[in-house]
């Protein structure tokens, strides 16, 4: 008999999901942090970053259409867009749905460019669209360096601990706020609504009034600790709970209703 | 070292969720299924039926909010209700935070009435108000004797085998549309958004028909499959879409627009 490979992710010591690997694709360990990739027959291809579920191949639209759309309508009509993180490449694409001129990705880990490239190739596709410009660089040392100012800003990152603890801090919102534009909207991940709940609070409490409108959103992630994920939005001038949606974007799932019916001043 | 013990529910072949069990509280074999509780530092008590999660205490509100509240605010002055199945108490919570008159619960197994009553205190209490009456019957059966005309009916069932499978035939909703008055409004649990797709979409198909106005909805249910539930409605004659939500009752996440923007006319 074939020997079976499982991963598991602890959502807490009493609880885990677990993916049979039917085929394991990749694993490494870059500069920054282990790197696994496996295809599930369910899931399709999954890819890992130091134990926790990125993406899987059938359900990562869910989280990047919400962590995309959002601040694109609020800021009205975006043409620079920067995201930090998100070397899959998902929030990319919902991004260039849009019309938008020009979008900066800063990623730390070169390594997880290439193994979306190779296992996730149509993702990876919108790296070459015209308007793409990929960074490999810590995007708190880009963001010290720029003389740019962005209309929207997206934080695609992972958890807040390892390379992306410095991205959860408040120091960094004041950094971005800088590279923003006096109409900028920023959004970003924040953690899982039932399992980081505590940690959300006290985060978004110490970042809320460094910007005129700021607020929590909630998304489906079905691969995602709890299933539902909760984000920050942050203007500098308009209104989020305002903001019209234009009908010519499609989405597979998030809308207009489903965010705004999701805006939250605490947790 | 303590013996430990885990419960695991397979959504696919190679996917499952796990649950340590920090205190077994309750096995039993009923009539109709086996029965299980047990405690969860996470989840707090959880119960099983025929090896799948039904409620646990810490996301119960999920599910119950939105397959009570959207059929109640659909049929406008809602009175009489009847809930299929519910026998954890959860659905009847959510409707008697409405203003009506009657809600008859007729669930099959007086066991799980039993386990709720011991194990979910605070949800079982509802049991007790006086405008409740518990009937411990087959649905079928009361559907086909009963005279009485309601303006909502429930379908808090679990899944489509065992039991439950007849639930979830034509003939059931043709029996539940000849015991709902001319404004009535039914809803249903229809199964994973992402696990059961190929059935929800073959039985919406189905009985759709045999209403003025039919859709889909989803909501969140972080401890059942794929983490975001799918739901029928089915309205006699009130629009759906533009059903009219009063802001008089309380909900924890649920509400109108997260209903609106979930509304699908297939899947």
């Amino acid at each position: 008999m074939k020997e079976e490979f499982w991963f598991k992710e602890y959502h807490h010591k009493g609880f885990y999901i677990s993916f049979k690997k039917d085929k394991i694709l990749k694993e490494l360990k870059s500069k920054y942090q282990k790197i696994e990739v496996f295809y599930n027959e369910f899931w399709g291809n999954v890819l890992i970053l130091d134990g926790l579920v990125m993406i899987t191949e059938k359900d990562e639209f869910f989280y990047h259409e919400a962590i995309a759309h959002p601040p694109l309508f609020v800021s009205e009509n975006p043409k620079k867009v920067l995201i930090i993180g998100g070397g899959d490449g998902g929030t990319l694409r919902e991004v260039l749905k849009h019309n938008v001129e020009s979008v900066d990705l800063v990623e730390i880990d070169e390594e997880v460019i290439k193994a979306s490239e190779e296992f996730f190739p149509k993702i990876a596709a919108y790296f070459n669209d015209k308007r793409a410009n990929i960074i490999t660089e810590d995007g708190i040392e880009f963001l010290k360096k720029t003389d740019k100012k962005y209309d929207v800003i997206i934080v695609d990152s992972s958890e807040p601990f390892g390379p992306s603890s410095v991205l959860f801090t408040r120091k960094f919102y004041s950094l971005m706020k800088d590279s923003i534009n006096d109409y900028g909207v920023i959004s970003a991940q924040l953690g899982s609504y039932l399992f980081h709940k505590n940690f959300i609070s006290e985060f978004f409490k110490d970042v809320k009034d460094l910007f005129k409108d700021s607020y929590l959103y909630t998304g489906i992630t079905p691969t995602y600790p709890g299933g539902l994920w909760t984000y920050g939005i942050f203007s500098k001038k308009n209104s989020i709970k305002d903001s019209v949606w234009e009908n010519n974007i499609q989405t597979k799932y998030y809308n207009e209703l489903i965010f705004k019916g999701s805006l939250m001043s605490e947790i």
